[in-house]
């Protein structure tokens, strides 16, 4: 099954000529998760063929304009187009409100379901669940209400070696060596260990984003050994006072993060307009945490199970 | 003085991959008017190095997304870029209403004033007036209020025959020749004929922006000898009914009012995304108006003197 993240845009404030606000599509399955949407985004799907029409869940992390300006246009487009799926969307108090008046003035009645979800962002908190994976908030700390999300997939089955199999098994059985159990006669003994007919189960993958937050160690707990951890690294580390000040993080903080919590893959995004050239963050990155990498427009990151 | 208008975008309701959703520069002297302001303009804006710190008047004509989606992001790009100098924004009722909705919750107050004139979009009506141009509303027939914009050069001076003017002229007199007065003796006999000593003052240039609506002749007034036209064309003329059920116009009809109202130039846009290729439309208003362009993305239109 595919886990992969398509990054669509990933500047700061204010877009550079070649780099968009922040969006994000995490593909899981054939299901697309949008993440942020920055104003350009419904262009952007377009450009890297992207159907909007496959997105079931819009995550919006805050109010501040480089992470949602994309948000009603995407919408209107969704209804023009004649969508009629639902469309499942969290975001922070006021968002509702926002669409809704915009919607008002416009004449707009979507002709699919948009629920929204109103997300309390000062707590760890699972806002979405399906049967393979789960989504929670990360609180992060800005200068208005903002979280992250972190993505999970389920505890998945072992697989069963057929040819060991005996043939007594009954399909309620199966399923029970699948989750890991032994099987057992009447008296409760064990007549077939699980560990001599499965296999061990694929890794569950997960993602964090960190949407824009001060440095926030205490985050750790949430991102330990996540497999791909996106961060905003908005300024070099010389600039950390005015990351601070600011509510922004930088490239050295958000790789102090991502090896502290042991993660596999880190991604910096959320770049000041202020580097053209994005090397300096990315090295910086990598001194303390070596597999780094730029979360440059267009780019595909696949989690391997 | 330059009097020209560049094309951002022109796509309708929904974007297509290399069309823009509708916005316009109408440059005039060293100011920048921006008519509409589609999602994207900033970024459409960066791309031809139109620098918004020069936009000095926004107009949008109508609350549907695809008209002013881009307005919040840009505004607050100006913002965060330091702008000071006043901004003002002319718009329909509704719009000040959505803007500082998104301020509130981004926890934004503007540091330049951003000066709201709420149109009345059912009259024709001055809205604006400096010393070189007005700027009037034209009604426009939508789905919601919805005005054009009609912009005209004010009457220009009479330039002087220096060598034919005699030496006892005094200043004002020599105002009131570049204004076309005869000058005349204190019994009021013409002493000097304005038409012996004056050139013919050169051409007030004029541009009128009709934005979303249905076929509407009772327009022509407004649209009278224009230098350059803007009309919306949605569909071609196969689809005049849906054109007219759904409040647009085809290109034949943008053609026959440009033809009717002896305009000098008609620019075609607000294409539907059904048409990849633009020609069909711009072949059917050429039959009837040979002086037809596509408002194609990136294009420019000066109107000389």
């Amino acid at each position: 099954m595919d886990f992969e993240l398509r990054i669509l845009g990933s500047s700061s404030a204010t877009p550079s000529a070649n780099r968009h606000h922040t969006a994000q599509v995490l593909t899981i399955g054939n299901q697309y998760h949008l993440v942020d949407c920055g104003e350009g985004t419904q262009m952007q799907l377009m450009l890297y063929k992207i159907k909007h029409q496959r997105i079931c869940n819009i995550y919006i992390s805050h109010l501040h304009g480089d992470h949602y300006f994309g948000l009603a246009g995407l919408i209107s487009t969704m209804h023009l187009q004649g969508r009629q799926t639902p469309l499942h969307l969290f975001g922070p108090p006021g968002l509702s409100e926002i669409l809704s008046l915009q919607f008002k003035y416009s004449g707009t009645n979507l002709n699919f379901k948009l629920v929204f979800h109103e997300l309390d962002t000062t707590c760890y908190k699972k806002i979405f669940e399906d049967k393979g994976i789960t989504v929670h908030t990360i609180p992060m700390e800005h200068r208005v209400p903002c979280c992250g999300f972190l993505f999970r997939e389920k505890q998945k089955p072992r697989p069963l070696i057929k040819e060991k199999l005996p043939d007594f098994l009954r399909p309620p059985q199966l399923v029970r060596l699948k989750w890991g159990e032994d099987i057992k006669d009447e008296a409760g003994n064990i007549i077939l260990r699980n560990s001599d007919v499965t296999l061990e189960p694929k890794r569950s993958r997960s993602y964090a984003y960190c949407a824009d937050s001060r440095y926030k160690p205490d985050l750790l707990p949430y991102l330990r050994q996540v497999d791909l951890l996106y961060h905003e690294a908005t300024f070099t580390d010389d600039l950390r006072e005015r990351a601070d000040y600011t509510f922004h993080s930088t490239a050295r903080q958000a790789a102090e993060l991502a090896a502290a919590a042991q993660v596999r893959h880190l991604l910096i995004g959320h770049f000041s307009v202020r580097y053209k050239d994005l090397s300096p963050l990315l090295q910086e990155a990598q001194e303390v945490f070596t597999k780094t990498d730029l979360a440059i427009e267009g780019s595909i990151f696949c989690v391997r199970e």
